[in-house]
């Protein structure tokens, strides 16, 4: 990792990363406006001359809608633009980088070819993080010198507007590394998560994935439309996932907090997945640490504030939705 | 139905309805509060009379902080109020109801009878809907003389502010009961979701059973940290799915739609849960309508407009976010 990123806390606000971004399709461009918002300098490459061309524009609509929404803290859209550079060569785009995000095609074979090429010129220790949803860094990564700089980054769709980024490092990524991308996320105003291992389709597609397969499983069985299941989903549960997690959501759905909740309705839960091949044991992730880090963070005893809070919340986003649904008929 | 229920569209905004609320605690309050803002006079009755005294000060307290988000249309807190009556018992407070939506203990005795109970009060034609999350109207009704008008009206917590409804009739109940509380809950504003099967869970809890089944799954593997679940909805998915459900979500998330989608990301799907005893078939939804519906509503060539509204949604929702999460601290 460049010295760049390896700063104290108290500088850090100070520092302007440089960071390269190679692919600058939806993906790379909505990266792009994360980093420029973030106070870093952008570096802009594509195989494609005509989409690097195009690049530019198109970020600077972008800021000018976070702008707009009051998403931009001090700078404006002109005095970030001018942070932005469109390269002409992979090589001139990621030698002075601080960081590489590389938003190729979701192909084995171009993606490891691509981050041979972007290890040969990125300076020693810049990390190498990759915007696949879907090929983990041990396939693409483990036959490049710098192997150990690689990871994925992969962010939600569009990622300057939804924070979350998953974290996947491989067993052969510098654990330092790892930490690195961590904070520049954190810095930038992501919210990065960090996985343990490369499971296939990471966290968020395996939990949207999740979801998906009972959607599907349900429409199948015609116990309701697809438009009544869309609606169970932004008219119900999705109003409290937004605001909370699913651990979240039930802790401070029982008045005794998750323990008290998994209690009551666990029974219920594993009944409606009887054949579920394979079934975590709730009650045992509880007795794990799970009930303890919940009711650390959020305290039984404080459980009526925090859903009076939950609710105060809930009730600005629905007087949101409101008057934004008559704009756009969601 | 009663009458009352049974008008035409033009004169339906001009009725007040009677409605009884059995049973008061958390949601009970929570529904006097749905259908004092739609317009009904409301009927309260608890078994515990300490519950039934301090139910009117919690509703009152409730309407309140909606009319301070903007959530009250026209008439203020004390006017709505001037519609709500404890009653001392059970008759009384059913007897004039137009409907009746019951909130007692997940018990299957004591559901079966208090039906029975609301039944032999309840004016003929009238609906009699039971919040409960778990058992099927054909469970606790199916002894009660009136059976036919018995129906499952679950609400997600809290139903004044989330306005999803699981309307599940039994195959005994007749379909103009069903009707009926459907079209009463959309006159409220609720989102009635009406399914066509007593499935274990109903739609909403089976949508949440699977993510928090995967979620636990991640945990228990070591994948992640709960706090790190967690934050893959609330600052991912959950963002999204606050505005639009699974299938919108996904047919927004490929330039041709959900057919597109389907087509490059389903493999990945199926590959993740390879393990899972039964299995949807993704494609074969498409083709038995699933794609038709999507594309009827959200026309492929509108896409780029809809994402861009979906885009400008999430950055208000964001926004909110941010100012809010700083006050509460989620």
């Amino acid at each position: 990792m460049a010295d760049a990123l390896r700063v104290d806390t108290a500088a850090e606000s100070a520092i302007s990363d440089t960071v390269a971004i190679v692919g600058c399709g939806l993906i790379g461009q909505a990266w792009a406006v994360v980093f420029l918002r973030g106070g870093c300098s952008v570096r802009l490459y594509d195989a494609n001359p005509d989409v690097a061309c195009a690049a530019p524009a198109a970020i600077s609509k972008r800021l000018e809608e976070l702008d707009a929404a009051g998403l931009l803290s001090e700078k404006g859209t002109d005095e970030l633009l001018s942070e932005l550079l469109v390269c002409d060569t992979l090589q001139d785009t990621v030698q002075y980088a601080d960081y590489v995000q590389e938003n190729g095609p979701e192909t084995l074979e171009i993606k490891a070819k691509l981050t041979q090429a972007v290890d040969a010129y990125a300076a020693a220790g810049v990390a190498i993080g990759s915007s696949t949803s879907g090929i983990p860094t041990s396939r693409y990564a483990s036959d490049v010198p710098g192997r150990n700089r690689c990871l994925v980054a992969h962010p939600i769709n569009p990622p300057h507007l939804i924070p979350a980024v998953e974290i996947v490092p491989a067993p052969f990524t510098d654990y330092e590394t790892t930490d690195c991308v961590m904070r520049l996320m954190e810095r930038v105003g992501q919210t990065p998560i960090r996985l343990e291992a490369e499971i296939d389709g990471f966290l968020v597609n395996r939990l949207q994935g999740a979801l998906l397969t009972e959607a599907f499983q349900l429409l199948e069985q015609g116990i309701a439309t697809a438009d009544g299941i869309d609606k169970a989903i932004c008219d119900g549960l999705g109003l409290r996932w937004a605001l909370m997690g699913p651990f979240q959501t039930i802790h401070l759905n029982a008045p005794g907090g998750i323990g008290h909740y998994v209690d009551r309705y666990g029974p219920m839960y594993k009944d409606m997945f009887a054949s579920a091949s394979s079934e975590p044991d709730w009650a045992a992730a509880l007795a794990a640490g799970l009930e303890e880090t919940l009711c650390t963070r959020f305290p039984v005893r404080d459980l009526p504030r925090l859903q009076a809070e939950r609710d105060t919340a809930l009730a600005a986003l629905m007087a949101y939705k409101q008057g934004h649904s008559s704009k756009m008929k969601i």
